[in-house]
């Protein structure tokens, strides 16, 4: 049975890309997990993608595939391409190569410049080739990302398709654990999410499964979710890994042994 | 900085290899943990490798960074090929795909016919470009692994020069925490690490690093460990990964929970 993986990096300019990246330099460690080392993108490096996808930064599961949005942001957002018509024509990179750590990493560090040159680089290498129909950004720090980007990039990439939908695991973080609360902001997400599908439906020139659009409910559907493919993770992963399951945690018992800290459980279900 | 990393099999014949690869049907679950995937090579792919050194399956933090003999046993083997001359021209594979599970894993299936097909079609892509000044097999299973393959490749890579050498943690798994009997252990390895590197070193018509032989002593000198380079891993892996320390841990209270869990602490001194 052929198992596809992603080979990652292996051409320039991200070859050069994923060689020389920043380090506690730049990304101080007090607001950022740098020592569980950088994580660079998940999707098409060979100029094929058609839609590129801003995340914020990677989860703990994702320091072990070492491919972003694997985990459940991944599945929502997957779930997204899949209903404009792109089920592989996709590169996703984050707003940050770590982890954030605390509340207020990630706003504290948004304008520091080492940090937007050199994700700036990776967008002009993901842009240049211009056969984007579009560009997401998830969440406002990704907004942010785009809108720096923007404005040192040629007129017409700056003007491509573009859309900031909600962050897929805001109705998680914006609730505090109360089941009412969540759904009513999963129902606002959704609601966000259908405002940029059909603004950018109809701009998808090249989907990979063309087909009419289908909006989402006020709570996701089982059809909503989609699986992360094998074709997007390093060779040999087993499947799990790719599962929405939570498979990967911080644990310990202080903030320095859960920064330090990662305990991988299979999920039963795999 | 730049930081090399590896590309993995991206080339074939490593690449069908790595996206073809034997699952259950092959590697029974009660003597395999399948669940973790497949861990192929560590090395050069590219067919720049001049030592080619057969393991035997990988151990825990080798699930995390996909590349075998990255731990303790890498560390050992690593030096032993540096008192060859050799820092970056060989490549590693394993006599098992999967890491062994229980006791008598390895021995009971070490002549599956299917286990050995596929293994024998990563020896035949990594000595037909015949390139190699020796072969290097970690303990029994490994010299049982090189003496299958060689009954079936031509009399020029059969007879290329061979070395069995006695397993780098068979002292920590012959001793069961005993520091008396360890140390005897090691002592007795080394004296066969010496007499093997006697035979290999003059044969090394490659080496990366030309010069004299150093023996080992009755225990391990610290410049008797070599790191693991940075070339070795996937773009981006933390260079804690590549320590000596035993970062890598399946942990749980039940014999269930422990096939589903490892843990991963940044070693303190990281």
């Amino acid at each position: 049975m052929a198992h596809d993986f992603d080979p990652g990096p292996i051409a320039e300019p991200f070859l050069t890309l994923a060689r020389d990246y920043p380090g506690a330099e730049t990304y101080p460690a007090d607001a950022f997990r740098v020592e569980w080392g950088p994580i660079f993108h998940r999707g098409r490096l060979d100029g094929s993608a058609r839609v590129l996808v801003i995340g914020q930064d990677p989860a703990a599961s994702e320091d072990i595939t070492r491919r972003i949005l694997v985990g459940a942001a991944g599945h929502r957002t997957q779930g997204f391409l899949a209903k404009l018509g792109i089920d592989h024509s996709y590169v996703m990179i984050n707003t940050f190569l770590y982890s954030v750590y605390g509340q207020q990493g990630g706003e504290q560090h948004k304008n520091d410049a080492a940090i937007i040159a050199y994700r700036n680089s990776w967008l002009a290498a993901l842009t240049e080739p211009a056969q984007l129909d579009a560009v997401i950004a998830l969440g406002q720090l990704a907004d942010d990302t785009w809108n720096k980007f923007k404005t040192q990039t040629e007129p017409g990439i700056a003007s491509l398709p573009y859309a900031h939908i909600t962050h897929p695991t805001q109705p998680e973080s914006s609730s505090g654990g109360d089941p009412q609360k969540l759904a009513q902001a999963v129902t606002a997400m959704l609601t966000n999410w259908n405002t940029a599908l059909q603004q950018l439906h109809p701009l998808i020139a090249h989907p990979d499964v063309p087909g009419p659009l289908t909006l989402y409910g006020e709570a996701f559907a089982p059809g909503d979710l989609a699986e992360i493919p094998e074709a997007d993770l390093p060779p040999g992963l087993p499947d799990w890994m790719r599962s929405p399951v939570a498979w990967a945690q911080r644990t310990g018992t202080t903030a320095t042994e859960k920064r330090a800290t990662i305990t991988i459980t299979i999920p039963s279900s795999a």
